[in-house]
């Protein structure tokens, strides 16, 4: 089972992780907190219970029409990026980075030095508002009436709950209701409404050209209170900011341009944070030039400015637009050293000091029932349900067709559930899905053929492995030897997944390609031809029938006989003997199996696509992407039931009892080996322990990464103990080895993720965390359980389709690990190649020399994996360490830190190495410092599963 | 065969097509010629030989290492687009738009404002400029000797050839060599030299701290003759603009961001123009005000500065940077007329003059051959070739299976190049290709089950058909009816694509799964089981033998024979005869053949994305898409000789002679029919010529579109009386029917095209034109005369392959149609339906009901298609156009503008209309109609072929 790991694509600069600064828009803390932007980080805030400011919506209402038709027009409102009306087409845009002309900024910036400011200004109603603003000496009484009565007017907003026709639809210029100050009933149903944080409040700019003002009008105010300011904005939100850009015609869209620009500059944080706390004209325009000081600037003859930029994945951090003194003292290296401490924080060698405080869980034992009281909770049931009986299917019939029965279908649930269950029950971190696993499912297939090598007994000598595996890593749990799994870094984790899924994908293909020695295709004039159903002649006696022609053909001329051409059960049930080739080749079997296989292999790769298209809405999307293994067995089935051949299909035993005929449920301890083999059986053991360690440990670390925010502790050793003890009972009753799964386990934290709902347009949702609890993976394992009565309905599903999604797993894993994208890079022309950071930074010969040194480890795994020596590719795993270590001889730290992560020996190193030539230079390499600055998402799955 | 069109992914605003200034980088006019920005058009200076500025390449070189290891590196250039030295990697960034802080420009600004310029400046060598831009007051003689030592000191430029590592290597500061004026070998070497055209100059700007100085120090230098400054540059250009930015250390990283200011305003076209004239300082700070009046503001908490924008598709056209005084005086409506021509000029309607203008063609007659004198014509031959033969092959095939021979690959060799060769040396178009084509297939396999129904003679019948048409398309010819065409808008040329592929994708699977009724699925207990080879009995007679058992089961029971298991070639051979039901079934072959379908479909299509892939070098990617039906087929055919089974093949004569057996080369005037159906042929051969008629005059509009720059004209009249004689002539030697073909004929333009090879960094080659000649087409068709003895090979080619490159053909010509694109918009949820200019101008119900009555149309053409009436499926074709006009009672014509093109009438009512309220607005519609500047490219292939 093979799911998407959050961020997984996320490799390319381009589209680094989602970092949008979650402080600016965040519901939960309640209304009226808000972050000051030179402040400590938004975690910090949060728990140190700093208020933060409300969001703000803004909205630019333009006056059109002049000089007949004068109406309000709201034509683009922004919260973090802008939204145009498209006022042929109805329809608000797409949200999109706002982009101003430099000009309509300085235009803006003089009219409001000018114009009227009014910071703290008390108005209660828009009426108040609108004659506090007008109270300007150049406008003579009549201008002013004319110009309140303008300002009251009710402004037309584009409703987008009518969806086909914009709700302005006359041109004649509405007069305001009679109550103008009560808010229009669409302002409540707008859908805005709905994904803005409750305490949002609204910034209205208007702007437009008036003929009969005879110089320019800009006004600013801040309401001390917030005030809902009856129809003028597109949402019924209290008012704090309004915004007046009136003033004759001018050339040009110029108005608007200072509109746009007015509303942008209040969609600023840090013009927003500076502007409500300014006190005068002059922090207002401070405000304003500092704003200009960070802008970026695109030259006019390179970049259409009509050009709408979508918003980018990742937004300045905050610590970018800390005051520029701030920033320099940090000194040259400064914020190198801190990017690669952070990237260590979120990499794999994050959880040091996790690794150091386990156990303490009990105190979380109650809410760990408690928080699962949450309806997002069935839904994750459902998922993980699902997911874990595609593996349990799977691996089960896999394991079952390389064991020749010693495993089956039924062990394989009965054993992911029990297992699964116990472990929920009592490890350390419950959120872990333990399943089969694909480096334990190769392993047990490398030790059957071992057994069967030597005329062993399997399934005991399997318990005395079993019981080897968990004294040794109860061993390694009392040593706390968790703290080895720093030195995987990922060149070992790559080696060890890379090598996983290529067998994966080798014995996909493999047995796919048995099934056509098992149903030969027919060829014309092979001997394969040819079929009759012979009965007993007259006389009871073949013999007595003179042959007619020499014998020259074995088997083939046969005389006289009493025939028929009836199918061969008929013939049996006749009394009759089928006799020719024909009668035992199935025809047409191995083309059709080929089918399945491919049409499972590519659908399920299809369906995980569909994620990332734009059809559908996107729960439909993520459900068809998640259930993608599931929907392409249930087509196989489909496909092969419709048509009704005899496809070779899953063995399932037809009542509850082991695969295995004449075996109980408990296996016997020595069976018919000698008793020293259960001395001998250590070494394999060591070898499995290694495999279970690299497998349980470098998942554990993955699920522990600070970027999930987990509360409640992680519990590495407490976790390996528990494996170890389920390894001894599922190794005594004959059940499967299971240890933490983590894609599967990966894809049970994401479905428990909890998100804000509230969401500005072209804003990814932000995550709150993980809702931590044992109960739903509970649920899971106890459903899982009792589907081994469905036993009687997967006998329906052909083998061919569970080698697709096997190759399909394999495919998956192995395109999700940077080692592959590398390799891809040895493809492309060096102009083609994506904008990598790594790329930046390393230059590419280095980066083709360590893919391939890793090609080249690679082949050497494989070559041992091919000999009969395969059973201790766990041990050439482990050596991956020491040619990750002997590389430090051939790299340097830096370009390792790029291509790969750091041994704890190497972190010691860097910082005496910080200063090294290349570094030294303040010229250009700042601005990379920044981009590291991006949490580094889960990258790896180690496992496939 | 279905090829890419050129631009036809374009759709999209985000992707418009291609439109890079031309004149900005054109080594074609020689060098020393350039645009003024505010000058006539490019292609109007070209003509009218206005002498162009000469490309600039500029080049920063920073001063690094203060205070010990001073030395001056370039760490960026820019010719159009901004790269960046990696210094880490080793490696340039790829071109992208260069970003600005604004105070860095402004900091230039009074920098410049208090240095020294030097306009004009008469200096012939590095030596005496640095002589001259030193002799400033503030500095005191040492220094000066210092700083002059400091700025003739030799700049490390990444060497690009050597690959591994910058060529700097040591950080000791070398020294300037003895002979410092001469260029280096490495900067003759350097590879960007050969991509800059001749006659470019460079600009330097020296930029970097400098402890000594007191006070900043800047100076700009223009030379008066550019000279070659040693090896001041990396490549070896003369020299014209030189920028210094020296001074004391200073917060931040202040010298790089000015030296990069300076950089990109020199780059910036409008900007160099202005500083190529300035005559003192004023100009200089007048164009960089100027500049920045025009530049693109991205705030700052919306946009990261230090992300790299890649170059866009398309750059802000010539007209935009009109002074905007200029601009304005157009008036509000005035952009958008312009646009709405210019549309049209583009669209389909564009050559209406050359509507008028046929004909002409002989004074262009010698030069047709002449201009064929270039390597590049080769390469079009083969790849046309390739293509016509793949065609070729596959209507024939498809011909042959509808027509029961009548057709064949014989017959398609032999009229494919006899009409070809016709066509290129008569045709007014020489450029087109004459081809079989899909409505033509679809239109003889319904006169063909026509003909039949009515038990005529086909090809008697089929030649007075083709007598008819020729008469028809004579009389169209002569009343010159080719202007009818405009009314064909896109609403009418998809109809009429959809439904011919749609039946192409349909005829595919259907002819796929016919082969399951030919070659049954053998499923477990199906009667066809069984077979024996039966011998005479000993007496010569059957009957002899009792039959022990009664005869319950007619030819199953055969009671006593004399019997073999032979398989049933051999018992023949052997005097037997092979009974049973197994005998005759072929099993495994239905299988097989879906998979060869499937395989040469899912090939076929994977191929012809492989050109948008990043893999591999372009020309590779070029020749796989290029050629992936040929290479489809192969594929096919390989896989299919590789298992030997024996799938149904193409049927080829085995020797020169028509395929039905039993006719001549000329088919006889009327076989058996009835003289008076030779009249009767009158009605289907009038819906032939509506047919024939759409098919060639849409292909040849598209063919002879603005924006290929065609210089020799077109020859609409000319090209319909050819096809018109070469309809009778097919007909009477019973060949298949030919009309141009769209695709193909594109393709073998755009392997004709003419591009400019000098290219800056991050831009795409200039289009240049067409070589028009007929030599190429010419000897395309006598290959493929040739081809015919390829012959005995063709019969290895399955069938069920070329059934699926007929239904990669459908589906690749369905998906490149608007009409698909707006049916996907149907599946979208708004929020992710992509930015196109349609959903930006059209209500999206607007568009869903275009969509919904085309899909009825679509039906309307379907269900008429399955009835018996199905021969008069182009006079609905026809009706469609009725039904367009139909529409304008239901759209408004700015809708019909966005979502097809104007038929004649509504053009002239656009202007009266133009003033609609919805754009006398000023408000935010002129940025769109910027949008619509940019030229339409061809979306339309109007024929399967």
């Amino acid at each position: 089972m093979e799911m998407k790991l959050p961020g997984q694509e996320e490799f390319e600069a381009s589209s680094a992780p989602r970092n949008i600064p979650s402080g600016e828009l965040d519901s939960n803390p309640g209304p009226g907190t808000g972050p000051s932007p030179d402040g400590p980080s938004d975690t910090e805030s949060k728990e140190l219970g700093v208020r933060k400011d409300p969001l703000l919506f803004i909205q630019l209402n333009e006056l059109l029409g002049w000089p007949q038709a004068l109406e309000w027009r709201e034509t683009g409102r922004w919260v973090l990026f802008e939204e145009k009306l498209e006022v042929a087409a109805g329809r608000w845009s797409a949200p999109h980075v706002p982009t101003l002309a430099l000009p309509s900024l300085q235009k803006l910036r003089s009219l409001l030095a000018e114009g009227l400011v009014l910071l703290d200004c008390p108005a209660q109603s828009l009426l108040e508002l609108v004659e506090q603003v007008t109270r300007v000496e150049s406008l003579s009484p009549e201008l002013r009436g004319q110009l309140q009565a303008l300002l009251l007017q009710r402004p037309q907003h584009y409703n987008q709950t009518t969806g086909t026709r914009p709700c302005w639809g006359s041109t004649h210029p509405r007069k305001a209701s009679d109550n103008e100050e009560a808010p229009l009933r669409e302002q409540y149903q707008n859908p805005l409404r709905q994904k803005l944080p409750p305490g949002a409040e609204a910034g209205t700019v208007l702007a437009g050209e008036l003929g009969f003002l005879a110089q320019p009008l800009g006004a600013f105010v801040r309401l001390r209170d917030p005030v809902v300011l009856g129809s003028l904005t597109e949402v019924s939100l209290p008012s704090r900011f309004f915004c007046l850009l009136l003033g004759p015609p001018m050339l040009g869209k110029g108005y608007h341009e200072m509109g746009r620009a007015a509303a942008v500059l209040l969609s600023d944080p840090q013009f927003q944070w500076s502007v409500r706390r300014a006190s005068n004209l002059h922090d207002l325009l401070a405000a304003l030039d500092a704003f200009l000081e960070e802008v970026t600037v695109l030259p006019p003859g390179r970049w259409d400015p009509t050009a709408r930029i979508p918003p980018p994945k990742c937004l300045p951090s905050q610590h970018k637009r800390l005051p520029s003194q701030q920033r320099e003292i940090r000194g040259p290296s400064g914020p190198r050293l801190t990017s690669a401490e952070d990237r260590h924080r979120h990499g794999l060698h994050a959880p040091s000091q996790e690794l150091q405080r386990t156990g303490r869980k009990a105190p979380w034992y109650p809410s760990d029932f408690l928080d699962a009281l949450h309806l997002q909770c069935f839904s994750a049931v459902l998922y993980i349900y699902l997911a874990t009986v595609t593996n349990a299917i799977t691996f089960g019939g896999l394991l079952g067709d390389a064991t020749d029965g010693a495993q089956g279908v039924l062990e394989s649930f009965l054993g992911t559930a029990v297992a699964g269950a116990a472990f929920c029950l009592m490890a350390g971190q419950p959120l872990t899905i333990l399943s089969s696993t694909g480096p334990v499912l190769v392993f047990e297939r490398l030790l059957f053929s071992f057994s069967r090598n030597y005329s062993l007994d399997y399934l005991p000598f399997r318990l005395w492995v079993g019981i080897w595996v968990a004294t040794f890593c109860l061993v390694l749990v009392a040593t706390e030897a968790s703290v080895l799994v720093r030195y995987f870094t990922r060149f070992t984790e790559e080696g060890f997944c890379a090598l996983i899924s290529l067998i994966f994908i080798y014995d996909a293909v493999g047995k796919m390609l048995n099934l056509t020695h098992t149903y030969p295709i027919q060829k014309p004039g092979s001997s394969t031809y040819g079929c009759l159903c012979q009965y007993p002649g007259p006389g009871g006696n073949d013999s007595q029938w003179i042959r007619t022609r020499p014998k020259d053909r074995d088997d083939i001329d046969l005389g006289l006989i009493n025939a028929s051409l009836l199918p061969p059960p008929e013939c049996t049930q006749q009394g009759g003997q089928p006799r020719g080739p024909g009668c035992h080749t199935v025809p047409d079997i191995a083309f059709f199996s080929l089918l399945l296989f491919l049409t499972s292999f590519f659908f399920a790769m299809a369906l995980k696509c569909v994620k990332t298209s734009r059809f559908f809405p996107s729960v439909v999307r993520k459900g068809l992407s998640d259930f993608s293994s599931v929907l392409a067995i249930l087509l196989g089935c489909g496909l092969d039931a419709f048509l009704g051949l005899a496809t070779p299909k899953l063995m399932v035993p037809r009542e509850f009892k082991p695969t295995l005929p004449g075996r109980g449920w408990l296996v016997s301890p020595f069976g018919t080996n000698p008793w020293w083999w259960s001395v001998a059986a250590a070494l394999p053991a060591l070898l499995l322990s290694i495999l279970i360690f690299m497998d349980q440990q470098i998942t554990a670390v993955i699920l522990n990464r600070m970027e999930y925010r987990l509360q409640k502790g992680a519990g590495f050793h407490l976790d390996l103990f528990c494996v170890a003890v389920l390894m001894l009972l599922t190794s005594v009753l004959g059940l499967p080895w299971y240890v933490s799964a983590t894609v599967i386990s990966l894809a049970h934290m994401d479905s428990l993720r909890r998100e804000s709902r509230a969401c500005a347009p072209g804003e990814l949702p932000n995550f709150l965390g993980i809702r931590e609890q044992r109960l739903t993976g509970l649920v899971v394992f106890i459903l899982t359980g009792a589907s081994i009565f469905l036993a009687p309905v997967l006998k329906f599903i052909p083998m061919p389709v569970l080698y697709g999604i096997f190759l399909y797993m394999g495919v998956a894993a192995l395109s999700s690990i940077q080692f592959t994208k590398r390799v891809k890079l040895l493809l492309m022309p060096a102009k083609h190649q994506p904008d990598l950071l790594l790329l930046r930074h390393v230059p590419l010969t280095r980066v083709h020399l360590f893919t391939a040194i890793q090609l080249v480890c690679l082949g050497l795994l494989w070559i041992i994996k091919s000999t009969p020596a395969a059973i201790i590719f766990p041990l050439m795993l482990l050596g991956l360490v020491g040619v990750r270590k002997a590389l430090e001889r051939v790299f340097s730290p830096q370009e390792l830190l790029w291509l790969d992560e750091l041994m704890p020996e190497e972190e010691r190193s860097i910082p005496e190495k910080g200063l090294e030539p290349e570094h030294s230079f303040s010229g250009s390499d700042s601005e990379d410092s920044e981009l590291m600055y991006q949490p580094k998402a889960p990258e790896i799955n180690i496992s496939v599963n």
